[in-house]
């Protein structure tokens, strides 16, 4: 009598701070799943959570069944968000940045890959946790997991911030705007310039005619992150976006171009660039022309995190 | 390697005239699914739709796998909607009506019913092909199906012809006027009265008030439904939409209160009704308390239906 | 050369905290509306919402203007949410509830409501802040706009809760529940049983049949609002949801029928109630034929709102 | 008591066959308009599309108000979207193509374009009716509006067509190619090469690697409309999502680059160039360094096109 086909969409979020709510919310508002596993070690805070989106839902076209804190219910997940973190451990101001989370995400990383092996999830691990990098590859190693499986959103916001703020800079739409942003979702990430188009003309076609000043747009960008984290505390709506599209890539088997925060074996780590986003997770890295200083960019990033990721504990 | 979750939102469509290809377009707009397989026995046709539909998603901010005329792609899809037919066969002028599809529809039941149990699908089976009720039923006869996994628009279509026609003569929105049109998508249908209301209040509160006249209302509605197709020839738009909202219903496990047709033991046959839509199909009927008129209209229109079911061949 | 029709679809947001933020981040994501005026006494916060939702642009297929605490730009906006408050003195533990807000958001009305008539506004003022009821009253005789084009998200949200509620007791959607919970948002609210309805039932159906306790579904659906606010301290999702689907309406002036804050001259007062809403704000008021118990909750609810307004200085 | 903001966006459609009535519901499916004004010389017809489209709405969240037959109503609309014409003029096996609705179209033009005119329409106007590139112009100097609010769909559709062929032959995403196709929509048209890349590098990258033959890619997108043509008789879902999507560029002012039939002066007539698409319509071309052979190739496309709108008569 029932439905032998059990293809209901299914995503689990693990974090249910401003990011990982913001992702469910969206999740729901979007009728993107038809399940929705949510997960966080504070019962009343993961409860609220459920309580606010489940009130929304009468007013929403579509419906999303929420089940709260059951890694068993991963089993059959296609998608797992990671979103945990204590945002207030980040200090923008200081040289440490998003490594103010480092001890107590590497903590949580401990403790969450095992629960999540032990759920018998087999899809795949979108890390948003910061460092993103150093995260992502630690939930990789923890987890066991085929690299295409795990990846992090990285510097598809950073990216997203670059578009934004050449865009503006000339007028025109971010939409219009592409090309990526490299390395670490942290201090050492980098406009890769050479890649950037906007409305089809490489970026030097415009630094002459609108007196372009690439630093201080890529510095702009980098203020911009401060700005949100200075006036709001957390940054939440760009960032839950982003994950939210690569889930959805995910579950289209899109073949999607994005920059994320993806394995490469050459520089032995997971590091910001450019990849195809398919059900598989990670289908394709893309591998563009650099110029040799952004090549030098690039595995400086990669060193970076890589020794930030062999220093920490894996049994 | 592979994603082993392997949740994507898979649906199947048979048959792409205006109806089915209106359907596939409205999956492909809405993002609702990962991969849609459409078939027809029109090759052309059938590759035409599929060209179309690729031709929009670059257009678009999702993107939808197509699979065309492969009967085993529906094994593990989820939910199968069957719009097939020969409109040209039904002339609402005549006393036929949508009945002027009888005897090719049964004639293309028989064709893909086997075809459909041969290919494994496990999924949700609904039906839009005239005359709905009888071909759903008999649907359900050669596939052997559980009923709970077959189901028909029915009345899903007519009941929102009588909302939009309550709503204009209220000068109010059709989306609030509740109530169901009960019995066959066809002629012996009828507006179930007392399960009608407006902004909360009976419909009998407006009818004093208001003037309203119920059986110009009932005859606009179906006047409305032969205005369409004598002025197109067919009709898509509202169809396609129910149909769509069906499936969505069904992929969400909704459990959504949806006027469809479906089997009701009790009558022996597929008839309008309200009816609990889930991840089962029918998940149960909503049995209201119909007055003693609309019971009896219901009892002859469901007789009506059995009776053009009941000679079909079944082997 | 220009497009003389300007009919680009305007909003304005004024308080960017959780919920209104919440707001403008629904509508960015929806692709409701062109341009979006963020009004917020604390510009960095201002600043911070700003870049956030301009960050998530480059990842969405609709795009949104977003204009910074300049008054100047509501002269044309068609909708303006007031989301304005501070949520620390809300105390729902305590038994002044949503009314720990009453003092400093007294203040906050005197502030804005003459900015808002110096900036020409002549859309329809949507209000969020609390305690609903009282301060929509009070923005509505600070502004001197007509009643109409003045109302509150009030027992809108309220309703949801209670839908979802009864919705989960009888194990169905609740989007198959209608009916209204009535009066204020907050303590003497209540819920209007004899107009609840499931599937096109009356609620007396069930309370038999399925044992269903009416009084505590509805402290079910109060200690829903308190377990938010002790989880996370404020609710945001389903409010914003509200918000935004009410302001959708008057877009569409699509003559919907919603439980809101409207004022009712038969009690002097505003208070919840379910209303037509259209591009007028506050179309007409639905009066349903309530039981003299419920007529009397209503009354003695309203006077409360009517209490705390009349104190309130008016010049 | 009114809204003085009035800023209901409101959209019309001239022509209601097969494109317009799909333009239409791909407006009321997505919500895009408050109102939508919609134009036939066929009563039945319009009437017929505007019963099916009103059917659908009480399944949909949102609503829109749909007038018919008045042009009067285009007085304050934001966008007007020309789809008239006769498809089985087409015959895309002979080598007129597109211009056999040549003789047909330009009588329509001379019909709409003073009732256009006189009903003050002061927005956007976006022509879909073919021949594309040859109607724009003439529906521009019929109607004396400015050029830039006057534009074709023209190679935006085409454009769609290239990437899907290039997407499918690399096995990616069609959203993950960018370029465009310019000159005619019709037999003048080519892709110009020097402006395609996959996944940020050029086409040239792929062809070598990929043994990619790039005349045999121009010659599938253009096999794929005849296919579609073949089979059903006319495109539409493609189309008309192009329409929309530009229609919606210009409601948010989204300063969009798309590939469009604008007026370029240097040319002295309508031809599929990018440009950028914004509230005041094309707000500027986009010029970008194509070969010497792809120019020439623009304007032996654009003399074509410029002989067939010269000899058209303008009073």
């Amino acid at each position: 009598m029932q439905n032998g086909a059990n293809k209901m969409r299914k995503y689990g979020v693990i974090g249910l701070g401003q990011v990982g709510a913001t992702v469910a919310y969206t999740l729901v508002q979007r009728g993107t799943v038809d399940e929705l596993v949510l997960i966080d070690h504070n019962e009343a805070l993961a409860q609220a959570q459920k309580i606010d989106l489940e009130d929304a839902s009468p007013r929403l076209a579509t419906s999303t069944k929420i089940i709260l804190n059951d890694y068993s219910a991963l089993a059959d997940a296609e998608v797992l968000i990671i979103a945990s973190g204590n945002i207030k451990a980040i200090d923008m101001n200081s040289s440490k940045g998003r490594f103010g989370e480092y001890d107590s995400n590497q903590a949580i990383v401990r403790d969450i890959a095992p629960k999540i092996v032990a759920s018998g999830f087999k899809g795949i691990l979108i890390d948003i946790m910061n460092p993103c990098d150093v995260m992502t590859d630690y939930l990789q190693r923890l987890t066991g997991f085929d690299h295409n499986r795990v990846f992090g959103t990285g510097t598809f916001l950073d990216t997203a911030r670059m578009q934004k703020c050449v865009g503006q800079a000339l007028h025109t739409n971010s939409k219009n705007v592409d090309g990526y942003v490299y390395g670490e979702h942290g201090n050492s990430q980098f406009v890769a310039w050479s890649t950037v188009r906007v409305n089809g003309q490489p970026i030097a076609h415009f630094q002459k005619n609108a007196n372009l000043d690439l630093d201080q747009l890529e510095e702009d960008a980098r203020q911009g992150a401060f700005a949100v984290m200075n006036g709001k505390h957390y940054t939440n709506f760009a960032i839950a976006t982003c994950g939210v599209r690569l889930a959805e890539a995910v579950s289209a088997d899109a073949q999607l171009a994005c920059p994320v925060s993806a394995f490469d074996p050459e520089l032995g780590t997971y590091v910001g660039m450019p990849a195809i986003i398919g059900k598989n997770g990670i289908e394709s890295l893309i591998r563009l022309d650099l110029t040799t200083a952004e090549k030098a960019s690039l595995a400086a990033s990669a060193k970076f995190i890589k020794e930030n990721v062999d220093v920490l504990p894996v049994d």
